[in-house]
């Protein structure tokens, strides 16, 4: 039986700000990725978070970013290895002491924003994120772009590593997400995007955006809940694995 | 022979912005307060700190704050239960992560500025640090003010906790911290600082500011760092205690 | 033809985070309280609110906040007069700046959350507020609770003052809010609010919560943006004033 | 008589934190660059720090950067054109708000760091800080790195430029500075960095890191003053040019 793992960003909202609907995300996926205070989260908000987690037995990610709250850690940043490689423990360390006092625990890290997009190629940064993990917890997985150079070099450094592909997004014909300043970069027909999904949780393979199939290797997808639409295309995801028989199962055997 | 711990704050700088003699008061303290984040604190400068705390076997501490980097923790804040448990819990956590890749681990807790005074004698919020204390981690060891409501509401809900005096400050004749407005309430002289803190240690006695004798039950010594001469007042007591062949060191076992 | 000023809070989202119906509620009101960036607003944020209160000839006021975005600004904060008196300048400085840019200017201020209960009767931190607003432009009017000491404080050092009435809330039968941890403190009938709103207007009464009709001096009546109930209630007061012949118009001459 | 502008960073420290000896340097320069909030400097520090320039009659300029408190500025951050323009008129507004509260204004503008570092050569960058400029007061006159293209950019646009140099930093033959990472980059021998000084305020000319003599277009020169060596250099140079009867003089005419 195939399956595979579905992950979400959460815990985005700050104070008395909110953002997604955090409920209806954890009823959909298997993983969540869980903002740690830089560029989202407060602590009593993720300590919610982390708490709704547990409940629901969804596995527990530390969604790490860079220091920059008022740009939401979507933009590039010029830290040095020393203060990349501290802010990240940092951000590991605080949700660690937030999951286990809601009696639950931080299985891996995904990078957040400009830092993900940074370092999926940038092995100076790459290799700091990668330090920070094996100095906090070497038994906490890294989840990297599908096809990007971070999880060769993650896997190398000793990490085990998952690949994540993007439920909404189109690909080029070598396996790299569309720029999503180019026309079709994002897709938005729930019902086309599950049909994709389902192929890649079968065959690990889609349809690039010149019509060519490719090879994804991908152990989880990632799916957003910030609007009404994108939770709901999640959703639609779900229903149709659940009517393909497709497990959504978290690649950590127990949260 | 007579033994006690001395504490200090440490870790006090904040990116660019450097506070206190950190690598003087290594060398004459066996337990270090280091700063969290949220007063004082970015992540490379706490781990440069916690490392620099490993080289020297000190022992490391979690000290917590209200969140108010620009008040330096100083101003009191009405913070719910709720958001008071997660800030301690995340400032730990955060802590733990950092002292744990530099090979040592946190050992204790100490509220820092506005917060300890609060919970001196707020009961509210005193078992919110607590209730953080005994989720991340009930081993951690409570410091708190000699003679204080806090340290008996801690011990009952089952921390261990360590009571401290201030080799800088002058008692009222029950036993109190005299208040910093007040006239004398700050010493200066470190000959006779150094002299009390002997008693102290000793006998677990001073003299208050009315010239009776008290008791202080006191397992730790706080001293300062933040200037040159609260560093030479640090030093004084140290060499004195050598002198006396009373032992500096920590509550905690091993660090 | 009687007149009174409707104001509401805006510009409260903060980066990525939205708060608020700001476009529904520049329709309503004829006064916004803008943040400034210390409990909500990042300057690109602000900068979009105060071209659309231009636009819609809205006039701007300066929200000013405690130094405490995580807390919306909402927790008692005790800040030195030296501080506050720097803080409140700071704010209204930056808005200011931000409403020239836009071809506006700012008119009033408007202390936000705690530290608008606080200097209601707080004389110290009132004052302090009040000698900001005299350093950096004293033809700023000072926008405060109807029935409040901070008015007369102000009165007396110089200031214009703008007294307000809560449109959702209830009043003891001596002029006070009732307090939010009463039962009964928060009206949300659209239509029993409008209409006591049209009694204020009209004849400077309220039915206070035990029957008595009070007397409430106000120029002004806050209503909320924040909710889509909260936008109801304002559009029903502005209806329902239209249609009573009741003008909605700032206590500003011109914006 | 010869004469030239002197400027230096001022209002640097951040709540409990001090950076700098600004008493000595507000001795020393004719121009303050002070630091607005966003690298450093909190509302009350800032708030002396312009007094005090005031008392010395010492011209205030803002010191904008991006908002990165914990990397002091220094980091590149790729913000848009948007954000960048708000967060300066967001800065300018502020400190002229501080800075009439002190009796003085503020009347140019410097921008700090990565910032500045950045938009000597960036265009959009650049004109996003002109637009801001020209939103929030025209009169602010630009000062920027001698022979950048900002300056060009900045004259097109319709604002006052001047151009600096850098006492402490040698020059290539072109005319940049050199980089930090080139050996001999930073000068440090106190008499021949006033012996150039004079001689670029006399002539214009600077002697280049291969020995040729070049051209320097500067109306003002940047001095330090974040450590006792370069409040010494600082000092150095005005004795230097006080006993050469080079007049150390804003280009402001008045403050």
């Amino acid at each position: 039986m195939a399956s595979i793992d579905l992950n979400s960003d959460l815990g985005e909202g700050y104070g008395a700000w909110a953002m997604g609907d955090d409920a209806a995300m954890l009823a959909v996926v298997s993983s969540a990725n869980i903002a740690c205070g830089f560029h989202a989260g407060d602590p009593a908000g993720i300590f919610r978070t982390v708490k709704a987690a547990a409940e629901k037995n969804v596995v527990v990610g530390a969604h790490v970013s860079y220091p920059d709250r008022v740009g939401f850690g979507r933009r590039d940043l010029d830290v040095t290895r020393e203060d990349l490689m501290a802010d990240v423990i940092y951000q590991i360390g605080a949700l660690k002491g937030l999951a286990q006092s809601a009696g639950t625990s931080v299985r891996y890290v995904k990078p957040h924003g400009a830092l993900y997009n940074r370092i999926a190629n940038d092995a100076v940064q790459g290799q700091a994120v990668i330090d920070a993990i094996k100095a906090v917890d070497p038994s906490l997985v890294l989840m990297g772009l599908a096809n990007a150079p971070i999880l060769e070099l993650a896997r190398q450094s000793g990490l085990t590593v998952v690949a994540e592909a993007f439920a909404d997004r189109a690909y080029t014909p070598d396996g790299q997400l569309v720029s999503r300043r180019e026309a079709g970069a994002v897709l938005h027909d729930a019902d086309k995007i599950a049909q994709r999904m389902v192929q890649l949780a079968r065959d690990g393979t889609l349809e690039a955006i010149d019509g060519s199939v490719i090879r994804i290797e991908a152990q989880s997808i990632c799916v957003h809940g910030d609007s009404p639409g994108a939770v709901a295309i999640a959703q639609q995801i779900r229903q149709r694995f659940e009517a393909e028989g497709i497990e959504i199962r978290s690649f950590i055997s127990k949260p």
